[in-house]
């Protein structure tokens, strides 16, 4: 995940107060009786879905799945060998799971590489930091940047001190107030710091716990603003410079980066199906990223959303299905960078958007599932709580407003209705992006339920009579 | 903190079902009364304690004298440099404090350094791997130890795979079961793995929550038994290994150790006193160790413990109280290697244990306490219930059963009575001689919860009339 925005609670509340009869305005009371009925009749396959996920022999399948992929290829950077060689394994998966039309679709997408990289606290006192260079980040020169620290713990902070960062090293020391907001530091801190003279950003990581634990993730830099080598370091370290600047000590960092940015390099998003019987040229399409961070397993972020994805045309496959749309699978690459690959699939299949009842994407965790987001109109939204009302066997019918995945907007946007997966966030932001994303954070029986919400939502939307309805 | 056994629940279950009328055996009704009144006569010194440490001016000193001992001096590992700087300016500060008799007792301690270390796995796929060396732990020969790994989870398990074993690392992948428990296989592997002819063992760190934390500690060699280089890795790494041998992988690893044990060094334990008013030779210890791991910053394992130690006289003077009996500060040397300060001090001083009314020590955390574990005759457990009531206040007054703290297990076994602080574990092994043992994890408002509690208790049994009864 890059930079997803958690409007659930807000939104939704939103969408509470200005509720209004949301089906006599739009639909009549008979048609949407009618829908209801339709969708309650799957009433038998989405038990036997979840049976089959949960209780039933395909259990633990994604999560055999997954460790079996990351702990062969380790974490998957976009423009690394090790992408490319998750796609191709993924390829034959795909294949050898008997699912159709499973190709590659060629995406150019960034290379970066972070090389070696240390930071040297020289003064006050030696002392070894933990480091994470941003993606797309330069590297220092050879014999790297020593340079006094300038902390401070917001950008507004940073224009009052403007005058002293000149040749510094910035230290942002953010408080972590939430992801969507606190990344912003992570995202622009290195342009602002340069914007005043800086020669180096250090950022506190956006992490929501640490032990010692350096996250890193993507930043950008900005036409006409000098690009300046930038890393994260630990909270730990952040609130430890902002201790000795409090105290009045002068503090010398050392630090070292080897990150290069390479040519676009050559690589693909991972698409496989189950067709349509009646209508195989209309599609949902559920998603997940196959590409990660380089450090870590990438099985956190997006490994789960990725599998759980699979996971539904397996299960859907399993229990002999076909339903009147095509359900598509497509695994992402380069979304940390961008959603490079989702954005260039959207680029190439726009044309075809009128055909796209639903675009699915797990992209925030695959703990335990509370419901889903849902973008699309009040129609639809309708809908869509009555196919979550399938799920009352597990217990996870809610419909939050407010989908925004990296991967799927796009299609949001072109007015296709979107549907991510919302689960326990609780210890996301403790792993995201670290050397901690790995299987040791997934649990099975997680991902078997987040698999069965899946399945059991991409299947009745692909094999209902009607496509979703749009504004 | 070393070893602690946490013994409290169990044993203070025992204490309640065997129960019985404790004082009508051993002391008059009458006597008991007496106590009791002369305990409650405390209050409004209990509530001055606790009014100036939690709300007063004394506030959050603690907390900010740590802070400023462990940023400059970073972490204080047995046989270091930081480790006698910071005995220095502990003695400086202490004298600056206004304390009575400081001084610094000479210990002999050891001297081990781990320096450079690495593990990289080779097959099945290259893998660097978080690593820290084990105090004591031998090196490998400069080019290293490449050797298949053998996993096993449990020292059963290593006994039936051991015709296996010879010329393998030893990988234990054993789940965290509770520190007590689980904590034998670092201290212990390493010999269990080099009696089956192992060539060196990489344990699974002893967490209960991990980021890719690698945690250090002590371990043991035992005479007769080959020594061999031992590590912990990280939960993470320890269960991908166990992963790839479930599905037959073959695992082979580089282990690179610089790690040295040096001859023993010189080094003190430090102590200050508030000289008792009427039975000055008589004593109530109030204690912490000031050594550390080698990595974070020695802040919680036990900054906080040796700090609060220091806050509890600071209170007394700073309220300009003096008890009858005196209180004496001992910040311990090298509890870390076995409670080597310690033990020196007890052999120096065992001879006047019958002086000692109380020995108290903070090692296990200076986060929300719940109360103190006690050891001693029921008579002492009966009249500490009563100082623990002074607590009310802040709602702390459990008494529970079966301190068994590294540094005053001596005293306790030669029938002094002991008390160690309880409070909230649930992070503590989450950074327990990890890189994460920092400031970050320390909460101002809990070390001054903690210290009122301390100087309540050392005051209070420091100036009743008579000393803690013994059995």
């Amino acid at each position: 995940m890059k930079f997803l925005i958690f409007t659930v609670v807000t939104v939704h509340l939103l969408t509470v107060v200005s509720g209004k009869a949301i089906f006599k305005d739009d639909i009549s009371q008979e048609t949407f009786q009618k829908i209801k009925e339709e969708i309650a009749s799957y009433g038998d396959i989405a038990k036997a879905i979840i049976d089959l996920a949960v209780y039933g022999k395909s259990q633990n399948r994604s999560y055999d799945r997954l460790g079996l992929l990351v702990d062969t290829v380790g974490p998957r950077l976009s423009g690394s060998k090790n992408l490319e060689n998750a796609i191709q394994i993924m390829y034959q998966n795909l294949q050898q799971n008997g699912l159709e039309n499973v190709h590659l679709e060629p995406v150019k997408i960034p290379h970066w590489e972070r090389g070696e990289e240390s930071a040297m606290m020289l003064v006050p006192r030696v002392h070894k930091m933990a480091i994470l260079g941003l993606g797309s980040s330069i590297g220092t020169p050879p014999e790297g940047i020593m340079a006094e620290a300038l902390v401070v713990t917001s950008f507004d902070e940073l224009r009052r001190k403007a005058p002293e960062a000149r040749g510094k090293i910035v230290v942002y020391n953010q408080p972590y107030i939430s992801y969507p907001v606190t990344v912003q530091y992570r995202v622009r801190g290195a342009v602002e710091a340069a914007k005043v003279g800086a020669v180096a950003s250090l950022i506190r990581s956006v992490a929501s716990f640490s032990i010692y634990s350096p996250h890193t993730g993507f930043q950008e830099y900005q036409d006409g603003v000098p690009k300046i080598p930038t890393a994260c370091i630990t909270v730990e370290d952040a609130e430890m410079i902002a201790r000795m600047a409090s105290r009045g000590n002068r503090i010398v960092i050392h630090l070292k980066m080897d990150a290069k940015n390479y040519p676009d390099t050559s690589s693909f998003n991972t698409v496989a199906e189950i067709t349509g019987s009646k209508y195989p040229e209309q599609v949902v399409l559920v998603s997940g990223h196959l590409d990660s961070w380089d450090v870590g397993q990438g099985a956190m972020d997006d490994g789960g959303g990725a599998f759980i994805s699979w996971e539904a045309l397996s299960l859907i496959k399993d229990l002999g299905l076909r339903p009147k749309r095509t359900v598509r699978l497509v695994l992402w690459t380069a979304e940390e960078q961008g959603g490079i690959g989702a954005s260039q699939y959207f680029q190439l299949h726009k044309v075809n958007s009128s055909n796209y009842s639903l675009v699915m994407e797990s992209d925030s965790g695959t703990f335990l599932p509370t419901g889903i987001q849902f973008s699309g109109s009040e129609k639809a939204r309708a809908i869509m709580k009555e196919v979550m009302s399938l799920l009352k066997p597990l217990n996870i019918t809610q419909v939050f407003s407010g989908t925004e995945g990296t991967d799927i907007n796009f299609w949001i946007q072109a007015g296709v209705p979107g549907a991510s997966l919302c689960d326990d966030l609780s210890t996301y932001f403790a792993f995201h992006h670290s050397h901690g994303d790995t299987m040791t954070v997934m649990d099975p029986k997680k991902m078997n339920i987040a698999a069965a919400v899946w399945a059991v939502v991409s299947y009745v939307v692909a094999d209902m009579e009607e496509m979703l309805p749009r504004t």
